[in-house]
């Protein structure tokens, strides 16, 4: 039996540090392939492959198919396990998940070929990007969900500090779910932000803790349209990010009453949607 | 006719700054999606939905199929337009690429469904996602292309100065192509890197100017498993990235023989694959 993958995998390196050569052993965020498959009424069926840190595999399994529309409560998921395929290599142990979904509940699969087939449907503009969202069942978020700034402002850090060295330098994207007082409930990490977004909405699923409308979710780097897709079908009514969002973030968080704060650093941030949400 | 959507998009944002409340109008990264189809004696099938920055689509989608093996060459390329149907809603205008591929030449398709399909034929882990690589008739790079460690310093620097200030804040993501001599060749951004990569990769492909044999690949942010991957396939020997590798970014790097630098910022540097190539 292999040892499931870590988080982290060792590398020799060189370094050059103004003029000084000098060599290490490195520690890298290790990414590895995650097929995701669901199995209904006995027969399975691949979903999904995905780049990802591994850890939190059920739950970035789990976060991934409420995300994309496939199962939108608990009672769905029957059960969740790694493959374990007697002829399967050792390399892959861990690498394969199934879902086993409820055949007596009403699954979705027409949101997983949304990224191939919708054209002729919905169109390809940011319009149809976000009609795709309302038509999955997505409704506008109505969370009177309030915080100060100076608990917004806190939010990084507090993040960071629960990340260990070698994840804040850089190797690994987080994403924080913290309540209205800004403390900290669940993060994750993971090479994709996409994923560590899943890994906290597959928690939050699979603890019933969904819609997570009491909720901020903070995320590092940037805000694109799929991360506040996510968070916008998990009802999360406030989303910062550390570095800058794209314009489409900006148009979901309009469109679906999401809170979305951008440049989120040292003592400022700036505020592209929903502003209302944020007391002095 | 509507106006072909920019790389920027104007948003009205609140500002919070120590204590100071204001307003302004702030410039966004435009993400939007770009669907990419091919036609193929007289058949048209959809390959691609992808969230891009407006720009450089005809380089991207070039770069997207020569990245998924489903060109080779030049001249496996007739034509490349925007889909100009009279129905097409003004909205979706300039979203839409066809690109017209000889029907004369060896198109090969499998590539594309290796997301969905590639798990029974050469399984999900490190390993096997390094042969898929392999058995789209990627080799080891050869080239003895050799660079100094002051030309590698140099290059962050010389990308920035070609970005405006929008995109040096944040906005976007960029890739550029750098001589041994650290000239810049070409630069392209996007709000997703591995777009910004295959821009530079479809330009590279439409110019003839396949394999890079002599050129440098230098990333902002990460580079992972699909950076490399795109790199590879174009022959880069050198790939440098701002921020960390991940652990199968490093092994495609050893496997293929591309010099991989990581970290590259202020004056220092690490070289987690190939180091051979860089002199004192």
């Amino acid at each position: 039996m292999t040892e499931r993958p870590g988080s982290e995998t060792a590398a020799h390196v060189s370094v050059y540090d103004d003029g000084v050569e000098g060599s290490r052993t490195d520690r890298l965020a290790t990414e590895e392939p995650l097929e995701i498959r669901i199995s209904l009424a006995g027969t399975s069926k691949t979903i999904a492959i995905t780049m990802r840190t591994p850890g939190a595999d059920f739950e970035l399994a789990a976060g991934f198919l409420f995300g994309e529309g496939v199962v939108a409560r608990r009672e769905q998921i029957v059960a969740i396990s790694y493959c374990k395929d007697a002829d399967l290599p050792v390399e892959q142990l861990y690498n394969i998940v199934i879902v086993e979904l409820d055949p007596t509940s009403e699954i979705d699969l027409r949101g997983l070929d949304r990224h191939f087939y919708t054209s002729s449907a919905c169109g390809v503009c940011g319009k149809a990007s976000l009609e795709s969202i309302s038509l999955r069942g997505v409704c506008t978020i109505r969370s009177d969900a309030c915080v100060s700034r100076e608990t917004i402002l806190s939010l990084p850090g507090k993040l960071r500090d629960d990340q260990d060295v070698f994840a804040s330098t850089g190797g690994l994207h987080a994403a924080g779910l913290f309540d209205l007082s800004g403390h900290l409930v669940a993060s994750r990490e993971d090479v994709g932000r996409h994923n560590a977004v899943d890994k906290l909405v597959g928690w939050a699923l699979l603890e019933g803790r969904l819609p997570l409308s009491d909720h901020i979710m903070v995320v590092s780097g940037r805000s694109s349209f799929e991360i506040l897709q996510k968070c916008a079908t998990a009802g999360v009514p406030i989303v910062c990010s550390v570095s800058a969002p794209s314009s489409l973030a900006v148009d979901v968080a309009r469109a679906f009453g999401v809170t979305l704060v951008g440049f989120l650093r040292e003592r400022r941030f700036n505020v592209y949607a929903g502003a209302e949400r944020i007391r002095s």
